[in-house]
Parts: structure tokens; C-alpha cells; sequence
């Protein structure tokens, strides 16, 4: 038996087939050939697969997605009928040069040629031939590439990494565990993962290469293991364990309809993230009390052109009403970093967390920005809409941002459309300058939300997907756990209340110290809303309170860690 | 008479003839030409041309750098007697397509198989091959490239952006003053400006496209204007603003031998930031206090492989035998970011501002770390060394890497090496969580150097070089002056002393605001010494200090430019 090591993102345990998502290995010599025939019915042979697969994938995409997105498929298709290409292999190979390495050298000089021009879309064809030519490859060399559109039985999914546009294409339904080489707390699969209630192992730096395709193995989603070549009594303690994981969930459903609250009283709100108008389902199935942070980038993704206000009123109207009046948080439109719109040109940057993103775009291009606003202000007659800007670095951004909705409510209104009069408007605490000067907002604002993960990313100066940095990724960092302290303190000061969205706010560790700072709401992915209103019910906030002072004298995350799990958790 | 405006990033006032920098025009026709055996004559004089140019800049080179750095410009030469592919080229040209086109094909797909290779070594001759090409294009088409190591007259150069290993080729001698299209106070050009004492003027967004190749041109860089077609009569106009400044200079002078005071007898530190032992003279010439940042990069740069400990000693010890027992403090390594080493292969990262770089290298690189800390303790005994480390995020950082120092201490004491008992160790203050938590980290260090660049970036998460951010790189931000008074708080509670080597430091508006918070040290650029001393000179810090709390109070960086400009600006 193997067992491979990594970071648990996600809990959970899962016993499946392995479905390694790898770059498959397409390398050959580059031989010359005897047998120039069986080469040339050798190339043709490959090139008829290939055609049949892409109109296999043209028509699975046409099905799940439509008519536009499957166009791609069949432009493919057209590429394998270029006479000028396919005369170009072919006499390399009449000349005695293999198959192979024939479509190798003419693809390059073809992409060479297509990237080296002038015009953009001819440019973009290079991408084309560069597919085209890989899935030919494969098919000459006997390769399979991975699809992950098309799953027909349970597996785990392992891979060096997931990026946004991979995790689009998953056919969730068959996947029952994330295993990935690189990536942390955060990282998109382990996002992913806690979305579906699924179990997710990150940063095992290993499992591509030790895992093979189709290999049945365990994850135990707890402890960060997994097993592979297990034993029948190895995988019979594993299902047990499953089961019982099953059962402690069910204990949790029970503070489903119960009211987040303390052992001592005090009231707070337990709300969830979510990511599409869908995802309000699982936070209404968890009894979460709101929406903390509704992400709208998902309707601007995956499509050919900007969303127009009346695509985006539907959606925000479609979630205020299934939320029935319960607080739900908009965040506005935050692109950039590392979420790039196909149809939107970005500047290439050096650094994009550092760059230009979130509200820095939407204040300049106030016709997209007030676009999202209205569709927001349209909505807001339909529930209890918060709207929330993201990325706040200067007081001037507020204000502006600020200023465009109300000039859109006073067009609204002037237009006799209904508007809410009672709309919070708030911002996102991600950036440090913004949490040294809370004080100064929160004058201003209605309402503050802690966008940890950026928070720390920042205050640390570590890009946490990076696995070299990753270390420095420290929630219970003293610096953090001050900035936190400043921003809620500042908050009641003038009255105004403080959630948390970030992935700190549904943390086991986090919890009792932010329960014990006053933090309002504590917004999170939806499977671990019962827990935490489990966890919260056990504490006395007043009791708490007497660890603050010992804590933030602390001078590491470790010892915060540790003085935590030591004095606060408390286990059953 | 066309004005072009843009950041004013060094002062002083400059005429000279413009020295363009841009991407040279290497387009042409894509045609098939009639006549073969001109086309054939005209490529081969286009060969001879450039072997002729190469063994030009490689006797250069030779002279300026010596025979290793040369050896490329050998190799270049070599590339231009390659059969194989001088064949192919001819061969294209007999079958009746131009020179030009020719040589793009052939050259793009030897690049292509090239950067095809698995080879590390053959993948570098692509670029040679691209360097030797487009020389070989440009003598094809006439069009004369850019050789910014020959100037022979003086001039202004215009640029896009100056990188560091352009910085690096550049003859100063005769350059001066910059003007480029993008950047901010910070980039490259802008530091090497005020370096040598000349104005430069950034973010013009058009100098490129608007200024002719040697256009006589006036900057002026207090102002941030230049001017093309000027009359007889603004020309002499800046002539005269020239030689005022140059008196005002002359009048700075007289501050040269009298100490860092304040009109109430306040004494602080007015050091220099220096990146070569060269550099001292500019700061003993301005009669700085000390050094108050060395980098030491310079010394991994531009080379083959790590320097030894006896290259670094050597380094070292000039610059404290220079400096004659005055505090100069050395910073570790700070590779990383923008900085990268040929011979040291740094991950590809996407943010490399959050990234792997600086202590957190040579925290996992210790033999390297080890090297640099065993020559600083030996130069040690040469003068006045105080060390401090980069980047320093989280107290685990700095105990590890003081335990390092004393370690190699220790080793050099029982091998019978002299090392100063009296080294101070302290840290850079430029990640927000060790300006946050600075109380615990003054207990432990000796003291603190505040490195505002990195600070306001990661603050206001803006990327400063990001010309679409820059706007957010606020060193008057009110969430920087909290910091920076909560570190400085934090040090004097300890007494510990804080000192400050970012832009800042050097700043009209922030040098009274920081006067008034207690910074000890003010460290710069040699060319901004005598200026700072000459303002410290005029203020009564207790005078200053009533200015603080309401200053403290304002919301934005305007806010407090315009309140200090308006009160605490004293023009003479």
C-alpha cells in the first residue's frame, strides 16, 4: 500500500477510481521511415479519428452549452481539411520523414507564420492549429487525451491543478474528490470541492506522477492521506468511516432551523458565498441566514459580450426572491487578477493581483459599472439587497462608486421604475489601507465586509496559489488578527456592522476569535454553515472575550494556533 | 512649439538632442522579386555589414566589460558563417522571394526548432538566433538599431521604459535626461535619473511616437514638460532657469559639512541608499550622515555563477573602510520580484511582487545566505556595519535568520576571525503585517528601516511599475502615515530607532510629517541629501508635532498634500 501526503482542503472521505487529468505524454523521435505507404495510411488514418472525435465533442458541446460555444469544434474539424497543411505533411513524409515528426515541423511553421502576422484573428488561429495538431499527435501516437466534459462513472479527479476555464468544462456529476500537485486553502479546486461537499487534497506535490489512470484509491479528505494499492481491510475501515462522517452530518442537521446564536445569547448571522443564481439552494438547504457574498463574475464569464441590464436584473431578482427578504450581499463585478472576460481586453500585467481589477475597472468604464447598477437597483424592489464594492483601496473610490449608484437611482426613480429605499451599501475590507482607515469609512459606509483571502495576501505580500509562498498564507497571524480587531472595533464605533467572507469567516480555529471581536456575520461556502452554527451555539461570547488580550499579544500564527486549540476548541 | 507632459521624477532642466529608443520599424512586403542575383549580392553585403558591426560592438564590449560578456557578440558572428542556414536562405532567394522574406522564414523556423528542443543550451540559441536576425533584417531594410552602449554627443534619451539590463548597457556618460512613456517615481529610469543628478520625466504615454531621432529638445523636469520646435527666445528662457539652478545648488552646498538639525536642535541621521561601492563617493560628496541602505544585489547581477564570501568581503570592506566609521547599514540579498539571476533559476510566477524573493529565498537557499552573512561579519571589523534583512513578513523570518548570523559568527570566532561585537541587526518594514505588528518585533530587533516603495504597494495593493495603478501608489495615504507612526511608535517604546530608505524619506511634503513622528534616519537618493537637510534645517519638530493629530484625522493622500503644501511647506 502507498499513501501520499497533502494539504485537506476540503473534508470528507472518498473511495473511486482515479481520473488523472495529466498533460498526456506526446513525445516521439524524430525518425526518418523505410515504408513511406504504410506512413501516409498511417497519417490518414489518424486524421479520419480525429475528424470523428471532434464531431463527437462538437455534438456533446452543442447539447450541454449551444450552438456558439460548440462552433469552435467544428472550425476544428474544417482545419484537418486544409489542402495547403495536409500537403505539407504529406510530402514530408514522401521524402522519408515519419508521421510525426512530419506534422510537428509543418504545425510549427504554420503557427510561426499565423502568430507572426499582423491581424489579430489570424493570430488567434495559431491557438487552433496548436489544438488541432496536439489531438492529431495523439491519435498518431496512440495517446488518449483527456476529456473532462465526458464522465460516466464516479471517479477522483487528480491533476496538477485546476484552472477556472477546467473546472467550467467538469461534468461535476461523476466526481466524487479533487487530488491536486499544487495549490492551497484556496485554490480554485478546493473552492470547488467545498462547493459540491466533496473532499479535496491540495499540494501533494506528487500525485500525478504516482497516481496511474483508472487506479482505484482512497482519500481521506480529514487527515490529507491518500491510499493507493489499499487492502480489502484498509478499504472496509475507510467505507465505515465514510459512514460515520454521514452520520455526524446528519447530527448537524438538526441546527438547520435553529437560530445562530450563542451559548450566551448573543445573536449573529451565518450566511453563505455563492457563485450563481443555483448555489442559493444549498444555502437555503444548509438554514443559512443570508447571502454573505454573491459573486457576479459568473455572469460575465464564458460569453461572447458584455451581459446587458436586463440578463443581469433577472438573475439578481431570481436570487432576492428565492432568498424571501433574508440580507443578500452583491458584491459589483470583480475582474482582473486572475479572472480574465474573453471579449474584454485586460492589459497584460506583472503583477495582477497588484493591478488593475475590481472596482479600480468599474470606475473606468462607468458605462459597464452603471449598467450592473441598475440592473442592482431594479432588483432591489424584489428583496433585501446589500451591495458591496470590492477592492477599496482609497476613500475616493468609495465615493465615486457611491455616487455613480445614486445618480443611477435618481435616472431609475425619474423613470417612475421602483427602487428600495432602504439598500445598505458597503465595501469589502481586502486591502490593508482600507482596514487601517476603518474608521474613517465607516463614517461613510453602511456596512463592511472582510474579504480575508485578499486581506491576507496582501498584509503578508504572498499570492497565495503560489506554492513557494504558500507558507506565508497565515489567517492567525497577529497582524491579521489586529487588522480584524481595528476594522470591527472602528465599525461599532459608528454603529455600522461587520461580516467576513472570506474562507477565515468558516474556519474552525478563526471562529471563536472572531465570535469574541463582534464580528456580525460570518459569511462562508454553504457546507460549513451548520457547523459553524454548531460550534458558535457551544461558546460564550463573554468568556471568550477574556482570551483577546492574551492573544493578541501573541507574536506567531503558530502560537495563536496552538493557545486556540489548547483553551478554545472545544471538542464533543 | 509642441509640449508634451508627463511625471516630473527627478528635477533640473536639460537641451539636448533626443536619443530614441524605440523598437526600430523592421516590417516589409512579404514579395517575390524578378531579379535574383542583385537580391542574392544585396543579401550577402547585408552579411558582411553585420559581422562587420558585431566585431565593432564585441571590441567594445571587450573593452568596457571584458572577454566573457564579449564572448556573445563572437558567437553572433559565428551564427552569420552557418552554412546551413545561409543555404536555406539563398535557396529561398533562388526559387525568386525577397531577401527580407527569406530571411524571416528561414529564421523563424530555425527559432522554432530551436525552442523546440529539450535542450536547455539549444533552446538559448533561439534567442541568438532572433538578436542576429533582426540585425540582419535592419541592415536589409537600412534601418539603423539602437546601440545605447556608443553615444558620442550629448543627449536626452527617449524610451517606452528603461529595463534594468538596458540601464545596465547604458553609457551615461553623455545622457542627460530621460523621458519615457510609462513609469512612475520608482521605475528604473526615474532611479537611475536621480542617481546621476539628471531630470527625468515619465508616464508621457506619447514621447515615443511624437519626438523625432534627434530632435533638439528642452525638459523640463521640476515642471514635467517637454518642448519640441522651441524659439530662440524659451530656449534661452531655460538656459537662464538652468544656470538659477545651478545656483540654488551652489547655495545647498553650504549644508554639506553642517550636521542633520532641526531649528530646535533635533538631531537625525541624513544617510544615502547606494547599489555599488562606486556609489559612496556621491554620498561622501553630498556629506551624507551614512549609508542607510547598501544593495547588494549588484554583486549577483551581470555574472555567471554566485560570488564567493572573498568577492563579497572585499565588496563590503571598501565600502566600510569608504564610509570611515560612519553607520552603513547592508541589506541581504533582495532577488526575486523584478531582480532575476541568470545562473539562478527562479520559478515562473504570476505575481512575482507576492512571490518567492529576497529572505525568503535565502531562507531555503542557506548555504548562499550563509556565504553573504560570513563576508559581512568579516568586513565587520572595517567599519561601521549594521545588517538587515528584506522582506521580513512574520517573526519566524527574522529569528531564523538572526540564528544564521550568529551561527556563522560563531564559526568565524572559533576559526580566530576578527567580527565586531557592536553589529546592529535589524529589518526592512515594507510588508504590512511587520509594520502591524512591530512591537513584537522591537523587542527582538535592533532596528527598523521603514522601505516605503514596497510598503505603499502592498498597502494599496498596487503594482507601482502598473501604469494603470499607479494612481494608487499614495505614499500620503493615511493608512501609510498610521503605519509609519505605528513603527516608529513601537521602536521608541523599546528604544530601538527607526529609520526610513524608500522614496519617501527624500519627499518635500513627507519629510515634515515624518520629522514630526520621530524618524531617526532619513535615507535617499546622494543627489536629495543636501536638499532634506537644508529643509530639516528651517522646521521646529515641536512645532511640527501640533500638525500631527489633525493630520492623522484626514481621509485622503489629497487631503494631506494639500494640508501640508498649505502649513508646512516653508519656501525660502
Amino acid at each position: 500500500m502507498l499513501e501520499i501526503r497533502g494539504i485537506a482542503v476540503s473534508e470528507g472521505i472518498a473511495l473511486a477510481n482515479a481520473y488523472c487529468l495529466m498533460e498526456p505524454d506526446l513525445t516521439f523521435e524524430r525518425v526518418t521511415i523505410a515504408d513511406i505507404n504504410t506512413e501516409l495510411t498511417r497519417f490518414k488514418a489518424a486524421v479520419v479519428q480525429t475528424k470523428a472525435e471532434l464531431q463527437e465533442i462538437y455534438t456533446i458541446a452543442q447539447g450541454k452549452f449551444g450552438d456558439e460555444e460548440a462552433a469552435i469544434f467544428a472550425a476544428h474539424q474544417l482545419l484537418l481539411e486544409d489542402p495547403e497543411m495536409l500537403a505539407a505533411i504529406e510530402g514530408k513524409i514522401n521524402i522519408g520523414i515519419s508521421a510525426e515528426y512530419a506534422l510537428d515541423e509543418v504545425s510549427k511553421m504554420f503557427i510561426a507564420m499565423f502568430e507572426g502576422m499582423d491581424n489579430e484573428y489570424m493570430q488567434e488561429r495559431a491557438a487552433d492549429i496548436r489544438d488541432v495538431s496536439k489531438r492529431l499527435l495523439a491519435h498518431l501516437l496512440g495517446v488518449e487525451l483527456p476529456d473532462i466534459s465526458r464522465l460516466s462513472s464516479d471517479v477522483i479527479i487528480v491533476a496538477e491543478d485546476l484552472t477556472p476555464s477546467m473546472t467550467a468544462q467538469l461534468d461535476t456529476k461523476y466526481v466524487k474528490g479533487f487530488i491536486t500537485d499544487i495549490g492551497g486553502r484556496t485554490s480554485h479546486s478546493a473552492i470547488l470541492a467545498r462547493t459540491l461537499g466533496i473532499p479535496a487534497i491540495v499540494g501533494t506535490k506528487t500525485a500525478t506522477q504516482v497516481i496511474k489512470q483508472g487506479a482505484p484509491i482512497i482519500m481521506d479528505g480529514i487527515n490529507g492521506k491518500i491510499l493507493l494499492d489499499a487492502t480489502a481491510e484498509i478499504s472496509q475501515f475507510y467505507v465505515r468511516q465514510q459512514q460515520i462522517q454521514q452520520q455526524l452530518q446528519g447530527e448537524l442537521n438538526q441546527f438547520r432551523s435553529l437560530p445562530s446564536i450563542s451559548a450566551d445569547g448573543l445573536r449573529v448571522e451565518i450566511a453563505g458565498n455563492i457563485g450563481k443564481p443555483e448555489d442559493v439552494e444549498m444555502v437555503n438547504n444548509a438554514g443559512g441566514d443570508g447571502i454573505g457574498l454573491f459573486r457576479t463574475e459568473f455572469l460575465y464569464m464564458e460569453r461572447q459580450e458584455l451581459p446587458n441590464e436586463e440578463e443581469q436584473f433577472t438573475a439578481y431578482r431570481t436570487v432576492l426572491e428565492k432568498m424571501q427578504g433574508k440580507p443578500t450581499i452583491v458584491r459589483t463585478l470583480d475582474i482582473g487578477g486572475d479572472k480574465n472576460l474573453p471579449y474584454f481586453k485586460l492589459p497584460v500585467e506583472m503583477n495582477p493581483f497588484l493591478g488593475y481589477r475590481a472596482i479600480r475597472i468599474c470606475l473606468s468604464h462607468q458605462e459597464m459599472f452603471r449598467t450592473q447598477l441598475r440592473a442592482l437597483l431594479r432588483a432591489s424592489a424584489f428583496g433585501n439587497l446589500k451591495i458591496m464594492f470590492p477592492m477599496i483601496a482609497t476613500l475616493d473610490e468609495f465615493r465615486l462608486a457611491k455616487a455613480l449608484l445614486l445618480e443611477e437611482k435618481d435616472h431609475l426613480k425619474s423613470e417612475g421604475i421602483l427602487v428600495s429605499e432602504t439598500i445598505e451599501v458597503g465595501i469589502m475590507i481586502e486591502i490593508p489601507s482600507a482596514a487601517m482607515i476603518a474608521d474613517i469609512f465607516a463614517k461613510e459606509v453602511d456596512f463592511f465586509s472582510i474579504g480575508t483571502n485578499d486581506l491576507i495576501q496582501y498584509t503578508l505580500a504572498t499570492d497565495r496559489m503560489n506554492e513557494n509562498v504558500s507558507y506565508l498564507y497565515q489567517p492567525y497571524h497577529p497582524a491579521i488578527l489586529r487588522l480584524i480587531k481595528t476594522v470591527i472595533d472602528a465599525a461599532h464605533q459608528h454603529d455600522k456592522w461587520v461580516g467576513m467572507c472570506g474562507e477565515m469567516a468558516g474556519d474552525e480555529v478563526a471562529i471563536p476569535i472572531l465570535l469574541a471581536l463582534g464580528l456580525d456575520e460570518f459569511s462562508m461556502t454553504a457546507s460549513s454553515i451548520l457547523k459553524t452554527r454548531a460550534q458558535i451555539a457551544k461558546y460564550s461570547q463573554k468568556q471568550l472575550l477574556q482570551h483577546i488580550e492574551p492573544i493578541l499579544k501573541l507574536s506567531t500564527a503558530s502560537e495563536v494556533e496552538e493557545y486556540v486549540k489548547k483553551y478554545l476548541i472545544i471538542h464533543p
